[in-house]
């Protein structure tokens, strides 16, 4: 117990307690395979197991380093491990935890070039990096008329996508004048929820974000968004938006862009690109089809925070015309003018996304992207589509299931064909076993189980041991 | 070099990188006060020090320490030194930022309950214990009506109560129909930038979020509220959402919370309180003047990454009636359904909040909580307000000096009493020496220096040096 108030950890202390973190995070990545992947407690376990009052004194690191292991640890699903096969990936790495460190060292605010000139110029030059990489066309360079930008999520991309998009429509005056105007977007029926929460925020309202229907491979049908389009106009409302997906959430349906973008080059309208969990791919030159027609863009994001190693947040969202983006969101007040700022040389990034304040995000994919080198993130992205399509051939070959949809890259989705109701129990009893963990969806109103694999550790043992407990777990029910 | 493309940093390779960092970190510490406080790096500075194109092959993590020492810390505005007296504290401590690495090493993600309960309960938990230690009105407590939520800003709660109150305001129907009504909101003249954003993200407009006037003190005026509700009312707008700020951005100004609050109660308004970097000071029953009518208010957030020594991201944001944030905010794909959402016996916090993934950030600010005890954080307020007096005091006691406003708590605004070119050029020549960071506002149009002291290290020989070169360089400049 620390009988001093006045007490601050001392950096010895720190020296002692964070080596003492950094081999526990060792140890837990050593060990996590072991864990049950989803956390086994029932609602409201551990805050019954929490004081329910806060220390009026100051305790011993010892004391919160042995509360998480007996309190937290059980509360944990595992997204680390390598049989974790639910929603998209979360990457983590131990490079990126290293960079994420550094910037809770630093402790500084990026929100201005001038809070720390190394926050924003490394964050400029990593997405430069980052939009060669994935051969991102060159009008989303920061040396050309766009440039990149870290935001939490893809949520957050998409609605800042569409209030600049929302602003280009109204001639920058909606931002000063309230929305006026019947504004309309669009996306597949298929695309992330954040679009739907992204056009409530904006003011557009759900009920004009239209739902445009999908093909065979749930990608967006050009033909039925060119025609709500025309709908729409004949109505008096204003097309504003649309949103394609390069890997939807449901199934990793490819949006065809390059159609979807000759139809809203012709209309004048704002096409955004989000490729949250499959831009990775782009890495590869043999998947860089999935991004055919990306010059047609306005904006794009991906989620390095997914399928490349780097903790969340890390979300790189690209603007073709960083005026745009920037018309719509700047706002100075008078304590955040500064000589840099007024010279005009310099990006403040706080008039690229919707909060102020940032993190020093670059340093962690800094060294990602130093670790593991172009090759080595191609390496592993080539070996988790193997995985996925190796798994998918197991799926084909056994005739109690089907494939439910095409599986591009890394997420393939299944079910046995014994009806819903054995599915979800199926995916339940998977899951209450501990050895793995797997989410579902509908798609065309039949449950569905997906298998999307994109954990850093995980190898093709692991991949084979699910598909023998789907098919062993599924023998035991019975069928 | 990494010359085998499949290398991922081994555990063991992670301890010793891992622990070279945490020396790096506690070396930063020990020496910062010794660094340049504002970066003396120009534009473009850092881009050229760091090669055009990314590695194809991984490097080692020597390599990347080296760079970070080389490059990156002479670009970074140190906020971490005790010399540190610009904007707000950015708060960081060694036990918050071990909080933060654990989160990093989980690399969970919190979106709903079932994707680690932990993550969902720590946090509800802590946010509770807050509002205890803050005093709080008991309806934001969850086991009351309300309960709170850790948003990454001030600025995404501001828009995040926005939201909710424009729900409110229209019967829960903009979020679909789109904005319809002619809402107004209001704030004072001197509340912060992020209002004014607010209302241009949620379609309001920023013409229709009214800055009303404030009094001497720089506290919004009652009356003149009152008067514009009437006004606005009259010419059949309807007025939706007041923010009132508990420490102004400029000059810590207070707002009177409770004459707000009656006029809000009366009018069917929702008042958000915000008190980002002035609500901590409520940890002391001394200071919980500053939050008198607090009970009045529809939502609150104050940011324990300003002056509570967590590092960034962590604004604790309540609201007193969940079920408005919540049906604003909802939505529910058949990917995220589970049985613990479908119960309804547990928070889903992506309902709380603008994008959809979020980091397990409640583990930080139960280190700082444990760490300090509610004691030690009180000790520590009282001691940085003590030297704002302090030096309040010593602007007094110089007759070429005058405080600009009142200094309720640890931000003082002064100026030297040659003028707006010679404040400016004072502040510019301090800056650029390097031994301390202030920033500048303008009040009642005149420029004016502020001299916020909140950083963990700041003692009482920080305070009197910084004194000391102020008036030495404004008499160095011949006055």
């Amino acid at each position: 117990m620390t009988t001093n108030a006045a007490h601050h950890m001392t950096p010895d202390e720190f020296r002692r307690y964070g080596r003492a973190l950094i081999d526990w995070i060792a140890d837990y990545y050593e060990q996590v395979e072991k864990y049950p992947v989803l956390s086994q407690v029932q609602p409201g376990d551990i805050r019954a197991q929490l004081p329910a009052e806060p220390p009026q004194q100051g305790e011993d690191f010892e004391a919160m380093l042995k509360d998480v292991n007996d309190i937290i640890l059980p509360g944990v699903t595992h997204w680390q491990s390598p049989n974790f096969f639910a929603y998209f990936p979360t990457g983590a790495s131990f490079p990126s935890i290293l960079g994420d460190l550094l910037s809770s060292g630093f402790g500084v605010q990026g929100m201005l070039w001038a809070t720390s000139p190394a926050a924003t110029e490394l964050e400029t030059h990593v997405l430069d990096w980052l939009a060669t990489m994935l051969g991102l066309p060159t009008k989303f360079l920061s040396s050309e008329t766009g440039g990149g930008v870290i935001q939490d999520s893809a949520s957050s991309a998409s609605l800042t996508a569409l209030l600049a998009a929302r602003e280009r429509a109204t001639g920058f005056a909606t931002r000063e004048r309230g929305l006026r105007s019947n504004l309309v977007a669009y996306t597949s029926s298929q695309a992330h929820s954040s679009l739907e929460k992204a056009a409530m925020i904006a003011g557009l309202g759900s009920k004009n974000l239209r739902p445009i229907e999908v093909d065979e491979t749930f990608a967006l049908r050009p033909d039925a968004l060119a025609r709500q389009i025309a709908e729409d106009r004949a109505a008096g409302l204003i097309p504003a938006f649309v949103c394609a997906t390069i890997g939807t959430t449901s199934s990793n349906a490819i949006d065809p862009v390059r159609e979807i973008g000759e139809i809203c080059q012709r209309e004048d309208i704002w096409l955004h690109v989000d490729a949250a969990m499959s831009g990775t791919a782009a890495l590869c030159p043999e998947f860089r089809w999935t991004h055919d027609g990306l010059e047609l863009a306005d904006s794009y994001c991906f989620n390095p925070h997914k399928w490349m190693f780097t903790n969340f947040d890390a979300d790189a969202f690209y603007v073709a015309d960083r005026a745009s983006l920037i018309n719509a969101l700047s706002v100075l007040p008078e304590y955040l003018k500064n000589q840099a700022t007024q010279s005009g040389a310099v990006i403040d990034y706080r008039d690229w996304q919707i909060p102020l304040g940032r993190r020093f995000r670059a340093l962690k994919l800094w060294f990602v992207i130093r670790h593991y080198g172009v090759e080595g993130l191609q390496h592993h992205i080539r070996r988790h589509v193997e995985l996925a399509q190796q798994f998918a051939a197991w799926v084909e070959e056994d005739e109690r299931f089907e494939l439910m949809a095409p599986a591009p890259l890394n997420l393939v989705c299944f079910r046995h064909k014994a009806g819903d109701a054995f599915n979800q129990a199926l995916l339940e009893r998977l899951n209450a076993g501990g050895e793995l963990y797997l989410t579902h969806t509908k798609l065309n109103g039949a449950y569905t189980l997906r298998m999307s694999i994109g954990q850093e550790q995980t190898e093709a043992r692991h991949v084979a041991r699910a598909w023998e407990k789907i098919r062993e777990t599924a023998t035991k029910m019975g069928e």
